[in-house]
């Protein structure tokens, strides 16, 4: 059997090649953006042996969201956790969401991009984009439940307010930094930050 | 010359039914997923008749942007100014700003949608996209301008940081409200912004 091994590895590595060059095309030109006859060039391949390892177009782009979420679960999650639980934990989590899109993707997150192109559009992209969503907000909201566990932010806060103001200043910040090219772009989400923070911690007194 | 007036309104009225039709797919598809070949369909026109109004698929897309700044215009910034200056008109901003989008597309508004789509991509769809958002976030950043004028706002209030956390309060409301399809995505922002607008009237203070 250890040339079946053997085809099933090279099947695999074959497999990593496309999506690696699926998610350069998603970071630059979205998913939608992305072409079978380009990726196909990209990688050498002909059309049908691409559909042979994805058997569609949509398949392909889900495994790219997949991916890329595997990626920010290595870079982003795993480090973050890594860290004393509570406000240690959120503001490593806050530090490397803001950096790891760039340095990861040369380009912008793809779910990120894919969120407002397929919001309106019911299938399989349209559900997975929501769920890896759903889920990074939820990454945000466990990560104030501990802290207010840990006695850093105050037994009253409301998580879902916190986790809706984490996400709009890391939102902002995509928009600032790679459209508007503002220099100050991580300053003013830090400082955005650092306020939330502080109202998490002292709801009766401002920062 | 009434011929030519004639004619000259007549090519008037085919222009703007063909941008409306293409504004109606680039609030679902997004301006790149929309396509010339749909677009000639559901006008009733040929490819080339198409191509009479509008020189290139850019050139088309281009005037998407516009048309939709245009109505962004009529339907949230002139109301707005009608409000007393300062803090009423700010109020009129978030709530004008948070519903019009619903209303006007019945589909996301396709300036947000093409923000991360064409962050990466040199161009004129690039350059416009980037000409609007800063547009919008300078409308924020003048009107908390007056608000400091009117004595509404504090006088040391870092304008520039204030714009930044109410655009991002804007991008999560329509990642929770469209995609996420969070019942309370209205309520979560206009909490953020009352608290922003507290922290921006009181900075010693909080909400």
């Amino acid at each position: 059997m250890p040339e079946a091994g053997q085809a099933t590895h090279k099947g695999q590595q074959t497999r990593e090649e496309i999506l690696r060059a699926a998610l350069g095309f998603a970071c630059t030109v979205g998913l939608d953006g992305m072409s079978i006859g380009a990726l196909a060039e990209k990688t050498g391949l002909s059309k049908s042996g691409l559909y042979a390892h994805f058997e569609s177009k949509e398949a392909l782009q889900c495994a790219v969201l997949d991916t890329a979420a595997d990626m920010f679960t290595d870079l982003v999650l795993r480090p973050a956790i890594q860290e004393p639980r509570g406000l240690p934990r959120i503001e490593r989590l806050f530090d490397l969401w803001v950096d790891w899109k760039d340095e990861t993707f040369g380009g912008g997150c793809p779910i990120i991009a894919a969120a407002t192109d397929f919001d309106d559009r019911p299938g399989a992209i349209h559900d997975k984009v929501k769920y890896y969503i759903d889920e990074m907000i939820g990454v945000i909201a466990r990560a104030a439940e501990i802290a207010v566990e840990e006695g850093h932010f105050d037994k009253g806060l409301d998580i879902r307010q916190f986790a809706y103001e984490f996400w709009g200043l890391l939102l902002a910040q995509q928009h600032y930094h790679r459209l508007l090219q503002h220099g100050d772009a991580n300053l003013l989400a830090k400082r955005a930050f650092d306020s939330l923070v502080e109202r998490a911690a002292h709801p009766s007194s401002l920062s």
